[in-house]
């Protein structure tokens, strides 16, 4: 990585389609960017931004980019970077099958070294996608995490996967106590937090409320407040966890219900999938500013219909993720809009008789991927839009292929019809992280066929082996 | 296009990972595979077939494709290529805006240049994502299309859009009468079906009922009887369709049960989305073998949830479509495959209280790009899987990059981590028309060149204004 204070001369990018997120919605047609350090010092019309700025700028730093788009960076609010490897463990199988003959077994065996692998292989796949930024949805080995983010020039906030009770862990993971819990996070946040020039926050996990004792909730709660973090936890996934909820903590409706009676939620935390809330539970989560990572395709597979457009008209900031590879399994924020966008319309079908083509259009969908987002992670001030003295986490797309054409709709075809392999470009805090299509931070084939190797020799460690679906000769 | 006679000499591909779709659902690990003329001549493991043939084939003629997936080439049932010129101009508007105030008036103002031109593209995007053969929806201007599929080198059955009656239609589109469009319909079959070495068949078409009367039903039926080919019709796409039916066809429900009553549901019928259909008339189906074209991304956005599971049960071949891109706006089978898997285990949350994680497996989504899509298409004697004898239309992925690794389960993989960018290759009737994502018979930037002009004219005819999303500068 360079040191971003090297590069104090200004890059310019101008005759670009320039869509800035900002909360005047401006989009400048031929619109130019200046980037100095890390940040944006000046956007605006082409030919303003080149009179005023391009004899401070040496000529190779003076890009045309030739019509193409110009967007910030995507924000990807629920990523198991540690669950890349396991892409393809679980698939067709029920959920008990998934996590405890799966997935736990999986996580339980995974090295530091692997963790590193999977969040550097899952990390090539997001910035593909155009995600400059993302939330660690809690895994394994933060500090695995932290290097491969770090050498990737990503941005986000990792968080460990914290669990102090829970039925049917495998045996290796030995259940850890609650000050365990506390104690290995504060350590994590101060080993990592604001680390690789400040592109690294550290958040407090915790995994889901059948694995976590009130003592842990309420710790959780007040260390992240006195550290001014976030908190990032799975809620109500399924039907199962909120009757569970009702039954154990004696109150009348799931998760949320029992969250906001012992004063959890707050502003820092970000819930992840969120489907089985009720009304009152929407309003609750409202007033006290709960941000929501909606995940469509893990939903779809593996959870429900989420009230999105319920939680939107409710004032809820809800944003957009990916969840993991053993539940998605693409891992593209792109796809991800596609998707938020035909189920949401779809699910109306089942609330009023048919389908709603007009539901969850396509601004409210880009909305939830950039500002949203980086509302989630709590980064708004910095990240979310293009806007003067913001940090320089953008994105160029190129439009102008049968994946796009004609283009009569400049803005939704970025939601209904982008692909990852539009995305050409990716610049995070400054640098670029990808250009034309090329990683430039790690060698993408050199990670892939380590983390293939990795990959086999965990599951072997792990005693997965996956029936085979085919007559195979 | 090169003459198929002429390439007489055997190609032969090695070293694949062969997946044959054939009934014994074979899969070679190390499989190959051996082209003479437009047909397979051989299959098996790449040691026996190298042995028998490698002595028959020029050295440029033996291809080692290095342990990729080799896979028949998927088929996609339901497309209006007609529609690709109108991609972006009907996102987030009703389906009486959608109908109404843009594709109709799009559609009446295509001239054979424009379906040639919009056929193109949408074949260039067809070809990208792995299809070999399509059935044209029902459309304009056969000729047009025809031209555009002989040049792209795919296999089609083309439809013209066809209709005697209907509410709302557009000036310039003086209904039809019923001899007019039987009459067309008759010099479109002589004139294109079984044209362009055989890859080329015209079906009779039937836009939807509220658009024919039971004269234009009943006659289609007899024509495309005497003819032996098929037809394609929306069918009970919408709940409003059903209730017009039942109200002026005096019957119990929707359109399938009329059908059923006029003899209209035969083995040669393919009927598109089929989402409004009740038990009775999945058993109507499913006893006269007819087709169903399942389109998962127009279905969620304008539709609703097909009964997919259900008609697969009852022993309905059901296949995929991505329909048109006004609808879509991807139009990527491969997409679809994805959609389809994750929209069918969501929809059992509405059956059931929560999803089914192991609903419509991997294996039941491939059988329906293939071999399903085959049948649907009554080509199933020819394409739809490799075998000794079939034609020689198959694709060759590329599964070792970041979108696809680690692969530990290689056939789910090509349904939930498979995009588009891991085709490589694409053969149709034995002639390679991609080659290393490479259209090969025709410009795909002219073609896009001129498609965007084309459409921004046509847009223009046609007095179809969008408004502006966001705040222009």
């Amino acid at each position: 990585m360079g040191n971003v204070k090297e590069a104090r001369s200004p890059l310019i990018l101008h005759n670009a389609f320039l869509v800035t997120m900002d909360p005047a919605a401006r989009v400048f047609r031929d619109g130019a960017l200046v980037v100095v350090g890390d940040r944006i010092q000046a956007l605006g019309p082409s030919a303003q931004i080149l009179r005023d700025f391009s004899h401070l700028a040496a000529a190779e730093s003076i890009v045309d980019l030739g019509s193409r788009f110009l967007l910030p960076g995507f924000v990807n609010t629920h990523v198991h970077s540690s669950q890349q490897l396991a892409r393809g463990i679980a698939d067709d199988v029920d959920l008990k099958t998934w996590l405890h003959e799966r997935i736990w077994p999986y996580e339980s065996r995974m090295t530091e070294e692997d963790s590193y692998l999977s969040t550097l292989l899952c990390g090539i796949e997001l910035i593909h996608s155009g995600v400059t930024c993302f939330a660690e949805a809690g895994g394994q080995h933060v500090s695995g995490m932290a290097r491969a983010v770090k050498e990737l020039g990503l941005r986000a906030c990792l968080t460990q996967s914290t669990m102090d009770t829970g039925d049917g862990l495998p045996e290796n993971w030995s259940a850890s106590s609650t000050d365990d819990c506390i104690q290995s996070q504060k350590e994590l946040y101060k080993k990592h937090h604001n680390t690789a020039d400040g592109r690294i926050r550290v958040w407090f996990g915790l995994r889901q409320i059948m694995n976590a004792t009130d003592q842990l909730l309420l710790k959780t709660r007040d260390v992240a407040e006195e550290l001014k973090t976030g908190i990032h936890m799975h809620v109500a996934e399924i039907p199962y966890e909120n009757q569970l909820v009702m039954n154990t903590r004696k109150i009348n409706h799931g998760t949320v219900t029992y969250l906001e009676k012992i004063g959890l939620l707050r502003s820092n935390l970000l819930a992840a999938h969120s489907v089985w809330i009720n009304e009152e539970e929407i309003e609750f989560f409202s007033k006290a500013g709960v941000k929501v990572s909606h995940c469509p395709a893990a939903a779809m597979r593996m959870l429900g219909f989420a009230p999105v457009k319920e939680m939107l008209e409710a004032g809820i900031c809800v944003s957009l993720g990916t969840d993991g590879a053993p539940s998605n399994n693409r891992m593209s924020i792109v796809d991800e809009m596609y998707l938020a966008s035909l189920i949401n319309k779809g699910r109306e079908a089942y609330m009023n008789g048919q389908t709603n083509p007009t539901a969850l259009p396509a601004v409210a969908i880009l909305e939830m991927v950039t500002i949203n987002g980086a509302k989630s992670v709590l980064w708004d001030n910095e990240i979310g839009s293009l806007e003067v003295g913001k940090k320089a986490d953008m994105i160029v797309v190129n439009p102008f292929s049968w994946t796009m054409v004609p283009l009569h709709d400049r803005i939704s075809s970025l939601v209904y019809c982008m692909r990852t392999e539009n995305i050409d470009s990716v610049m995070c805090n400054g640098q670029w992280i990808m250009k034309d299509h090329k990683i430039l931070n790690v060698n993408e084939e050199e990670v892939t066929s380590l983390a293939m190797q990795a990959s086999d020799d965990l599951l072997r460690r792990a005693g997965i082996y996956l029936p085979k679906r085919m007559n195979y000769l």
